[in-house]
């Protein structure tokens, strides 16, 4: 809409609503000032993620670690619930986004928040560094404060199911390749190391970084603030959602609950009683 | 879990949630055969969206060609509902993926279902395709009896704000680049532009693709189910989605509305009334 | 805002999101005409959703049985999908509010879709009911053109789990009390029956009415449309939902998946191969 | 499912989902022990939420003082971000339980979260209230300490639109006929007053106890802990979103934005570029 500079009223709507990610005009689309025609084919999937949740371009070895990250988490099975979740919703009648979402939609504090946590982690661990100590010291004394403080996990260590997660160790491998190529400092890596052996040290056993804490160290490396490493798990762990929601559908099954249809679930609750007791 | 084969009990519950995608044990981790480690770090993001909803790896050509379209519609503005939403519940002290899954769940038939109605519909094209008639002529005759059954859009063509919408031809040039170089049939971009042609012969007037019928003819040459033509959308948007509610969340604002705080909305109902009138 | 009857802009925008549901001034509020603090403490909550749903008020009848109706769906068990669902999501570090979003989410086509489906199918009996025959007559022409047309199940009828599900007879005994009242006609109960009836003689066994079909009947007395019985059910259902979820966050547990952890599923995928390969 | 007391498998799957709200066996359904059909038709909406959440029926004048606050919070208008983005939802082909949640998804800590913070902030007065001190002073101290803390607004006390809210100084009169008549101790009405007498000395002006802060008054007074106030919260919100996106059903409209069609959105980044430059 061509703006009158005289009406208050369409600037105070339109400014209500600005962004600096995209621009539109008719037949025109920019994204960050590029137009989408002139990205279509020459950026690929991770490059457009990073230009729009950055505002540049990243650096092709940028985008192949991001990438790196974004293939590394799509999926951990029906056993988690952000899938079992999605793959329920499609048997509901409704539509693969609306599965995606309530799947998606679960990846909270708890399911997806380590990722967010480990990078917040790092970062607090990068602030203290100082030339006073050397990273051991630094981290063994945040670990330690951080365990006076009530707090039991480290987040991005430590596996239920995994004794060793098998994507940390190439993660992390990966990453090394990347700041030997000067893509990235690697100083979150030679953190998350140091975590790694500081716990080993304080709790006498070794608590090996896992997916979250290993996608932690590219996104810090990268420089995604702490809430964009959740976003971008969301994105990934989206297409895993995304798998197993369409197998889910081709394989059929109305109003799917977690467990074969002859089993209930145990009551624990008030036996038997009348209104009038 | 280690099975044993005479508790049917187990298998029935582990049989419930079975699945062709992923296999675990512990400190493994497998997609469709292949082991996570070996994935990280050798397939991009697009060939594991791939693997994972087609059980097979594609081919380069193949991957790239999804790419382009995962890249061609992360956003569409704050216009958009599904990105209005998405930056609306950002404000509403929710985590990040809460506002995406509030953003993606309104990719419903209207706003997100346009693509996976226009794969559909050059399914049908081409399956009524015989050698009897020219592609003209199937396109005419199939257009006809959509227009005689009431319809009166063809998904994926026409654009309320774009005259032409500028993804749409560049979609189509790469997908031709991709047919001559023998890594799509190309038939599909036959068919949109048959349909174009057809509609400004039956109507008068130029109703040129629009970006759900141009990602659809890649689609379509890619052989996804018209489900998943949604389903990827969904994966393409969520990014701008995640740019979009990160960039409200710096922004600030608490509880923002559709428009400025002092605009309220027009009522239309009842006069003022007592409970006793 | 005060509108300056000059201001086309204003009115654009503010007609945008014209309502006749709520009025508000600064101070003041009305619900469909009536002040806010009028309505509180003078009409119940079942009233309250008949007045923002229906624009006037219920009559005491009616509001009764609308309540019998939202109170009889509130629940059942963690085999229902949302129920699970909303289960699920409250372990995974997010508000009570996404928990039940998820859930919610899920009452699709499938899960929540009957009862709008048989408030449907009522409608279109009562629209083919004419003088020329009596209701049996009508209902069998009716099931078996829908029977003709490639359809399995009558929504709102037969249940998986309950021989007789015990909501049904209930509601059914409750409705004729009303409309013996006179607060409804009676015609859709007599439909519902005749459905029941039908159904026994076309298929050689009994399919007894469910909870859908039970609260279908009262909703089409009420004279709801039918997609506000499914936004009934939502409203009925959230309550188990937000129930569970408090209940699942008290008995603690973090990312719970449908199984206990020691199981895993069934894979049936591809076996173990290498890229290369 | 009738369980072997020998397999274990069978029991710990079915503990998986244990629960004390509801029982189900073939033709039975009760919930805290009470029958269903009996339930059906005797306790009102009201009290079946109090049941399910709180595991005994409240007595008649809690479930009235429950009923009140359900119905004071069910509407604030297309303003609202939740009301909004239901009324969005529900014009991009979902249905109404999709529209729901993404509404309710927003009732996050801002947005929905005032009320389940004041009931905090209120147990927090009452756990600090002692013999020595009167509640006066309690209360100042309290809240100095939480402005020491570096908090700004007090949950439950001033309003963006609203210099008095109609709704709390209602809800304040009804809960203390509910005290006088014994339902309710009445001390949280009285905490509640003291913090707003306490506001007004330490701020020097009148910060008027909100809708928020009024039930949640309520919430305390009936004893329900502070997540479920959210819960309520969204319950009671849940019915404005179904009038509101039905009303904008039946209005119409595809795939509905923030303002009018041909209003954009002010773009504040980076001017046209080449990716070359």
């Amino acid at each position: 809409m061509t703006k009158d500079p005289e009406d208050n009223t369409v600037n105070k709507v339109e400014d209500w609503w600005s962004t600096q990610i995209i621009d539109m005009k008719p037949g025109e689309i920019r994204y960050r000032g590029y137009a989408i025609e002139e990205l279509i084919g020459n950026v690929g999937f991770a490059e457009m993620i990073w230009l729009l949740t950055r505002a540049e371009l990243p650096t092709r070895g940028q985008a192949e670690l991001l990438e790196i990250a974004l293939v590394s988490a799509v999926d951990h099975g029906p056993q988690a619930p952000g899938i079992a979740i999605a793959r329920m919703a499609a048997t509901c009648g409704v539509g693969l986004n609306n599965a995606l979402a309530s799947g998606i939609n679960a990846l909270g504090d708890v399911h997806g928040g380590a990722g967010e946590q480990a990078v917040d982690f790092y970062l607090k661990i990068r602030s203290e560094t100082n030339d006073e100590e050397n990273l051991e010291t630094t981290v063994e004394r945040v670990l330690l404060a951080f365990f006076a403080n009530g707090e039991k996990y480290i987040p991005g260590f430590g596996h239920r199911f995994h004794p060793i997660d098998p994507r940390a160790p190439r993660l992390l491998e990966l990453t090394d390749l990347a700041a030997n190529a000067g893509h990235v400092s690697g100083e979150y890596a030679a953190i998350g190391r140091a975590i790694e052996a500081g716990l080993e040290r304080l709790k006498g056993r070794h608590i090996p970084m896992n997916i979250d804490g290993a996608t932690a160290v590219i996104y810090a490396e990268l420089g995604f603030p702490p809430p964009l490493a959740r976003g971008l798990f969301c994105l990934s762990r989206a297409v895993g959602m995304l798998a197993h929601a369409w197998e889910q559908t081709q394989q059929g099954g109305r109003n799917k609950g977690p467990v074969p249809r002859d089993m209930t679930w145990t009551y624990t609750g008030h036996p038997p009683r009348k209104l009038d007791d």
